[in-house]
């Protein structure tokens, strides 16, 4: 990962020089304050809100004129927030947010050392509201849904910094910084926006570039003045997670033309260098998270990460999280074991099953053909685990719909797949992915396997960039400025591709070479 | 006065030019609302408060991107502080204020039009704290002191404005933008600064720019996101209210030099051109303002503003306000007073009763000397009013001071009074004060008459031509950091000019050819 070699910090601890007043000097103790910090920043622009001058007279006399501000820097100049005296610890606190709609990621910063003190991550709370963003939008139509989402978050939020805080011993008002990086409708949420038109034609967030908003607006309980840094989205469906993201690879740092994906129930996609991003976003459907799948899960203890098949004893060599008895499969897990029963010819090109190769793991309930991917007997539940055909129908329009949309994107720019010198793949879903499994499905493009870079939470990493360094702050917004937003549902030869995708590896047999399947 | 002929406005309502969304243009719309008003307002700096923000998307929708929006501008860039449907009424409102410490004007401006709708005024409701500012500096720092002085203001004001705006049929939400000019303590009571250390040495205000601030965080009942523009002071001594009247007076448009005095209990004085500024205030006493003489008042009907003493006879010619039988004297008159008894030799150099020259007039209570002015049987009041030894020498005192503060301040600068091509005199004070009168005393310069011009109420000019030019607050921005203040209470040679400033006119008889009293 590059993009970050520089660290400016945007918010700063420093040292007035401060002459106390005299009848030679009757400059007023609020000018007197700003007149030191421009000369000791070496700037005309500092800026503080009234409410906080208010408060100066008394600060500065107490303290004697020997005071440490804090301040932090936007296209305005530099705000004062915070007054203490010179002798007052140093330290200086900020936190990094992943606004995930599964997982929330927070991070506690040591601004002064730029170190993680600590990390730790929940469960979205508004789950109990839907698991999908979907679910959510609609609830915040409803007469007070929207602040019962919001709520649900910042509370949550709140209790975790709280804790966070008491564990390293730190007040949450020394928290003086947080930058959040969220898709558009959890930012929508986390801002408590009206989320409304997102998910309607044609998909109009409420804001693009909610830039810097105070903490104490937003009802978080850091420094009330605090600046709250809240990632740009290129649309509905292209958010500030992917942002983070890009700016977490470094890919607009070279020339060399990269993909960057999200695969989530919907792929987020976007290609390109330091001279110029396109971007998409497209629904993948929920099979690529383990969402859908009869025994899918999301990754935990017990849940298949792994599978291989031996194309000739048919024999199945399962791998679970924490080697515990098997209790479901994840997304990655999934695309493994698909793409080993098509390897073994269990299913065919279409992602039908094989019955005379399935024999007698292949079963019928309520007419629903099934694979039993692990008898009751070596199961962690007690009951047999199975993947039924549905579940491969709805992977296979899942990969089918992955495949088209990069397939589309980079047509749409006149880029083969070979020029792609690197393809990041963010989330969990690119931490645990095997990229093998994949070609094999014609779920990614048949590249050399060092081409893909699991980027592990991407919206963690660039949302820590931007909190550090001002310069990762600005190329957030010269990325979201760049990136061209190529709208796939008005995109007519979308469907065209999607049908030829709806094969394993794909129709076009020539564009995935590496892949010979039994099925041969 | 000068200085009023550009007129840029900085708080305008514009159209902006609005596409509503599609899937070909998928821009936020806040980020739509903002592009747009950068394209009309050609500029590249239009923000708006994150808590306006939220509301854009249903407003847009509601008027179908088809609005007008209200704005002001600042150094950051233009502010959107308002939207309404295209269709809407397209007038906009403002205040022009004069925070006086015994009156408040109130101006309501048509920002559209630029003529003044309405204009009222009412007494400081702070009197009933105390007449004087030092009374209110030392109740302000009693618990609660401060937010009683505050909230009196703003309450009154508010009731003004809200009575000022049903009379004129106007919603207080549709005034959006005010302008109060002050002096330095009076600002501080207007925003709830702790005025504390304006009265003690060094006299350091809290605040020197207080700038702009959001009506809503004053309190004030017009539209709460509407800019109150506040003036600046040099000084604790050296308050808003005279930059209004430097503004007003446009003696820094000239490259000819003029004066401008501000006379109150303290006499404010600034003297400068184009080029250069210098200020400084002193005590003067409340003997100008007629606050302190027995029979001392506040200009009001039956009050004498004009006596004639006739050389021969010794006769009174009373003139009161509104011809009314007299009641009291106000600051002028009594000048006009002191001025006559001079001429008339009744009182000498020393300001002391001439007995043979005041004869019956002249009588002893409790051991002091006084001057029957109106006889018991011509007085509105039924008893007699008179003038007192020890109110002669509260006048001469006063006189004196001012007179010192004008020499020194020229000494300073090297400056002769002939070189002083106007000599504007704000207030109350200065509009009916006959200079004749204030020559005879030697409280002003003997320049020819022509050069001294009354200003009137300059605060309410002055915010008032701030309130409608972009260039008129660029201006006082630069009057204020302009100014060099001079600090009186520091300079040594003050004390002595002060000793021979208090004869009438002056111990230098040369100083004053045009005066040639009776006395000789």
């Amino acid at each position: 990962m590059e993009g970050s070699s520089q660290h400016t910090p945007w918010i700063k601890k420093v040292i007035p020089e401060l002459v106390p007043p005299s009848l030679q000097d009757n400059t007023a103790d609020v000018d007197r304050l700003l007149k030191g910090l421009k000369k000791t920043l070496g700037t005309q622009r500092v800026l503080l809100d009234f409410s906080l001058a208010k408060a100066v007279p008394h600060a500065l006399r107490q303290y004697e004129y020997d005071v440490q501000a804090t301040l932090f820097q936007d296209s305005e100049g530099w705000h004062l927030i915070g007054l203490e005296p010179r002798t007052a610890d140093g330290s200086l606190y900020a936190l990094a947010v992943d606004l995930g709609s599964s997982t929330v990621v927070l991070r506690l910063m040591d601004l002064i050392t730029t170190e993680t003190l600590e990390e730790r991550s929940f469960h979205n709370p508004q789950i109990q509201i839907g698991t999908d963003i979907l679910t959510r939008i609609h609830f915040a139509g409803q007469k007070g849904g929207l602040e019962k989402l919001r709520s649900l978050l910042i509370e949550r939020l709140n209790q975790e910094i709280q804790s966070l805080a008491d564990q390293k011993a730190i007040p949450v008002r020394a928290i003086m910084g947080m930058c959040a990086a969220g898709n558009t409708a959890m930012t929508h949420f986390f801002l408590g926006l009206d989320p409304y038109w997102i998910c309607r034609e044609p998909y109009i967030p409420a804001i693009n570039k909610p830039d810097l908003i105070k903490a104490g607006e937003l009802g978080l309980c850091i420094h009330p003045e605090a600046p709250v840094l809240v990632f740009p989205n290129v649309g509905s469906y292209l958010g500030g997670d992917l942002i983070a993201g890009v700016l977490a690879c470094g890919m607009t740092k070279t020339e060399h033309i990269a993909f960057l994906v999200d695969v989530g129930t919907n792929a987020e996609v976007v290609i390109g260098n330091s001279d110029w991003l396109m971007g998409c976003a497209g629904a993948a459907g929920p099979a690529l998270e383990g969402g859908v799948a009869g025994m899918g899960m999301m990754a935990a203890p017990g849940v298949i990460d792994k599978v291989e098949i031996d194309p000739h004893t048919l024999q199945f060599k399962i791998g679970t999280i924490e080697g515990k008895p098997p209790v479901g499969i994840c997304g990655s897990g999934l695309i493994d074991l698909v793409a080993q029963l098509f390897l073994a010819g269990m299913i065919d090109l279409r992602g039908k099953f094989v019955a005379e190769k399935c024999g007698t793991r292949l079963v019928e309930t309520d007419g629903v053909r099934q694979l039993v991917v692990v008898p009751p007997e070596a199961s962690g539940t007690g009951e047999a685990l199975t993947l039924s055909q549905p579940d491969i129908d709805a992977l296979i329009r899942s990969k089918a719909a992955m495949y088209t949309i990069l397939t589309t994107v980079a047509k749409t720019v006149n880029i083969s797949f070979q020029e792609v010198s690197k393809f990041y793949v963010a989330g969990t879903f690119g931490a645990y992915i095997d990229p093998r499994s994949a070609i094999v499905l014609g779920m990614i493009p048949d590249l050399p396997l060092e081409t893909y870079i699991p980027l592990g939470n991407s919206s963690i990493e660039g949302a820590t960039m931007a909190l550090l360094s001002a310069e990762a702050r600005e190329e957030i917004s010269r990325i979201r400025d760049q990136v061209t937003y190529l709208e796939l549902n008005v995109n007519q030869e979308f469907m065209n591709l999607f049908s030829a995708a709806k094969f394993i590896p794909h129709t076009d047999r020539t564009l995935f070479p590496s892949v010979k399947g039994r099925e041969e």
